[in-house]
C-alpha cells in the first residue's frame, strides 16, 4: 500500500516555510500500514499541480495533497482537483453548515463571500468536515485509487488526519504492518558503530532494514519492516535487537519512543518513578526546558527552569557567588556545577541540569573559546560536570549541547 | 534559472526526520536568482534516486541532491549517481587528505576503511570539500545543466552551499533578481484581509505575485518578482507597498526580516535602542527565550528568564506571592502581572514579558479552562496583561501563546 504527499505552496519553494506536515502525515500512515513512496513539494500553478497529480497516480495507490485551499486568491488546488478530475464545483451545505458554525463562534461578524465559497467542492468529493478551520478536506475515489485534499494549516491538517483520514484508509484498504525499532546509542561515530556491528548486519534478514541516523553526538540505528504476521514480525525484530546489543552495551542507551525522542524516554522515566527536574541554562537559551514542555504531561516532572544568559543574572537570580564567577569565569566547572546545585534548591527537584558555554559568534562575558560548554547534572547525591567542545557553528554548539546534556541526564536517571 | 531540489532519505519518508535541508537551500538560491521548482523527497533506493534524476533533469537547470552519502552500506547515493552519468568511482586525493585531516583532529583512533572509501567520488565529479565532515560534496556539469550532491547533514551541507555551491553557480550562470518583502498584519483574518485590500490587489501588476500566510494570529503577505532591473523591481515593489500600507493602517506591524521572523525585528530593534529582555514563562515553557537565544546577538539584549512550571516555583523563584496565587488563582490577571514585574526587577532589564495558562491536555494547578492564556509586558512605566483562550490543542495553545507575546512585544517596542 503506497502513497505520495504532495505538499502545495511557492512558501515552501522560497524557503519561507518548513514543511512539517508531510513528517507529520507518513508517521500517522506507517502506523496503519501505509508507506510513503515519494513527498513532493510543488508551486501555487494549476499546471504544476496537474502534472504532480498525474505523475503521483502513476506510481502509488493514495494521493494526499496538503495546502492551497485558503479563501484568497493565490490558492487554487480546488480548481484544479476539479480540472484534474473533469469535475465541476458545486455548493456542499454540511460544508456551509460547518463553515457558518466557525464564524459565529469565532469571528462574529457577517460571513464573508470569499468564506461562503469554501463550501464549494467537486460535485464527485466526499467532504472531510474540518471543525478548525473553514477550508474543507476533500476525499476523491478514482478506481482503486484515493486522492484526498487537506489543508495546509498544521492544526486543521492533524485533525483531519486523526478523524477522518485514517479511519476512512483504514475501511477501504488491507494493510500490512509496518514495524519500525530505533535504538539509541551515544560515544560512537557512524563509521566506528558500523565497524563494530559488521557481523551482525552482514547477517540480517533480507526483509529487515537498517539505518544509520547520525545526530550531533548521538547516533540512532533503526530496523524496518513490513508484513501481514504483526506477531512474527515483532518477535524476529527483537530476535535481532537482542542479537545486536552485546555488540554495543556500553553505548546503547535506550529505545527511542515510538513518538520518538530522548526526552520523552526522560520524562516518562521521570514519571514512573515520582522525580522531578530543575534546568539551570546559559548558552542553551531554554532550549533544554522547552525539549520538554512541548510535550503533554511536563507538569508530572518539570519544576521549571531558569535562563541566565547575563552572567548577572546568575548572580541575582541564581545566586551563584560572585566570588566564584571572578575566580574561575563565568564558564567553568565550578560556576556549571553551581548553577546546577542552586537550581535544585531553588526548585527543589529531584534533579537538575545546568548548561554554560560560549555558542559564538563572538565571545561573551569569559574568555572561553568559542564552542567550550560545561554540563552539570545534580542530585541528592551530589553534582558533577564536564567539559565539551562543540566547534564553531553556533546552531550545532546549542543543539549538540543539548542532546549530551540529555545524554547525561539519561544515563544519571537509568544508573540503577 | 531553475532548480529542484532532491532529498534522499527513508528517515524523511517515514516521518523520523522533517526536511529542514530544503528550506534553508531554496532561500539561499533565491538570493542569487535561482527559483526552485520543486522539491522531491525519494527513499534510499537505486531506481528511485535514478526515476528522480531524470524527472528532474527534464524539468529544470540545476538540480541538488542532498543526503544518502555516509559511509554506510544504507547510503547509496554515490553509487546511483555513478550509474546515473555511467561513470565509475575514482579516489580523489584531496578529498581523501580532507578526511584524513579530519580524522586526525576529532577522532585520533586509526582511519577505518569505510571512511577512506569515502573519498571515492565520480570520475567526472569535481569535489566540493566538506570541511566539517568525511562525505565530499560533488559537483557535475551536463550540457547547460548542472547536478550538485550534498551530505545530509545540515551543517555540512549549509557550509557547503555557502563556501562551494553559491560562488560556482553565480559564475556559471546569468541570473535574474528575485525579490521577495513580506508585510506582518496582526488582528486580521485572512479572508477579512483579502477583503479589505481587494481593490488593491486587482490592481497589482501582473509581475508581481501576492500570497497570504495565516499564522496562528499573525497574517503575512508576501510581494515576490523577479527581472533582470533589481532597481526597478524595488521601486515597483516599494510603490505597491507605499499603496497598500494605508488600507492596514491599525494592523500593520512592520516588514520581516529577511532572514524571517519577528523575534529578529524585536532583537534588532533592542540592540540598536540599546534596551533589554527578560521572559517569565509558565505555558509557554522556555519557547519564548529560546525564538531568543536561537539567534546570534542575543547576548547584546536579553537579559535572561525563568520557566516557573511549578506553582511553587513561581513563589521560590520568582517571588509572587502567596496570597495573591491564593486569591486569583495562578492563571490570572494579577499573577502574570506580578510574574512580568519581578522578572524586570530580577534581570533588572528595561522589557519583561510573562505568561501563565493552562495548555492541557489536562488542567494543572488552576480551574482555567484550557485554553486561557494570560500574558503580561512590564516595563519602567508600568504593567499591563491581557486574557486569551487559544483553543484546545495543546501545541497550538503554546505556539499561538509564544506569537501573541511576540506581537505584545513588538508593538510596545514600537509605540514611540
Amino acid at each position: 500500500m503506497l502513497a505520495e504527499i504532495i505538499t502545495i505552496g511557492d512558501e515552501l519553494l522560497i524557503g519561507q516555510v518548513i514543511d512539517t506536515n508531510s513528517a507529520f502525515i507518513a508517521k500517522q500512515l506507517n502506523k496503519i500500514g501505509v508507506s510513503i513512496y515519494q513527498i513532493t513539494s510543488v508551486q501555487d500553478d494549476k499546471d504544476h499541480i496537474l502534472q504532480a497529480l498525474s505523475d503521483a497516480e502513476g506510481r502509488v495507490d493514495i494521493v494526499i495533497l496538503t495546502g492551497g485551499l485558503g479563501p484568497t486568491k493565490d490558492d487554487v488546488t480546488k480548481k484544479t482537483i476539479a480540472e484534474y478530475f473533469g469535475d465541476i464545483l458545486v455548493r456542499d451545505q454540511s460544508v456551509l453548515d460547518n463553515i457558518e458554525s466557525i464564524w459565529k463562534q469565532h469571528v462574529r461578524t457577517q460571513l464573508l463571500q470569499v468564506n461562503r465559497d469554501q463550501a464549494l467542492i467537486p460535485s464527485k468529493a466526499k467532504p472531510l468536515m474540518n471543525r478548525l478551520g473553514t477550508a474543507p478536506g476533500m476525499w476523491m475515489d478514482k478506481g482503486d485509487k484515493v486522492f484526498i485534499s487537506l489543508p495546509g494549516v498544521p492544526y486543521e491538517m492533524m485533525a483531519l488526519v486523526e478523524f477522518e483520514v485514517l479511519p476512512k484508509l483504514k475501511d477501504k484498504y488491507h494493510r500490512p504492518y509496518i514495524l519500525h525499532r530505533t535504538l539509541m546509542v551515544y560515544g560512537l561515530g557512524e563509521s566506528a558503530l558500523a565497524e563494530r556491528i559488521e557481523p551482525w548486519e552482514d547477517a540480517l534478514p533480507k526483509h529487515i532494514k537498517l539505518a544509520y541516523l547520525p545526530n550531533l553526538g548521538q547516533m540512532r540505528l533503526r530496523l524496518s519492516t513490513k508484513g501481514f504476521d504483526e506477531v512474527q514480525l515483532k518477535n524476529e525484530v527483537q530476535e535481532q535487537i537482542d542479537k545486536v546489543i552485546p555488540y554495543i552495551k556500553d553505548e546503547f542507551a535506550g529505545f527511542e519512543d515510538e513518538e520518538g525522542s530522548v526526552e520523552i524516554v526522560i520524562a516518562k522515566q521521570l514519571t514512573k518513578l515520582g522525580k522531578t527536574l530543575a534546568i539551570a541554562e546559559s548558552c542553551t537559551g531554554g532550549a533544554v526546558a522547552e525539549r520538554f514542555t512541548i510535550n503533554p504531561g511536563a507538569s508530572a516532572f518539570f519544576k521549571g527552569g531558569v535562563v541566565t544568559y547575563a552572567t548577572q543574572s546568575k548572580i541575582n537570580v541564581l545566586h551563584v557567588s560572585k566570588t566564584l564567577i571572578d575566580a574561575h569565569s563565568v564558564v567553568s566547572a565550578p560556576v556549571v556545577e553551581s548553577m546546577a546545585e542552586n537550581a535544585l534548591q531553588l526548585f527543589q527537584s529531584d534533579y537538575a541540569i545546568a548548561t554554560t558555554g560560549n555558542a559564538g559568534p563572538t565571545k561573551g562575558d569569559s574568555k572561553a573559546e568559542i564552542g567550550t560548554v560545561f554540563i552539570a547534572i545534580a542530585t541528592k547525591n551530589g553534582v558533577y560536570s564536564k567539559e565539551f567542545n562543540f566547534g564553531n557553528l553556533r546552531l550545532k554548539v546549542i543543539n549538540k549541547a543539548v542532546n549530551k546534556a540529555l545524554e547525561m541526564l539519561l544515563k544519571e536517571i537509568f544508573k540503577n
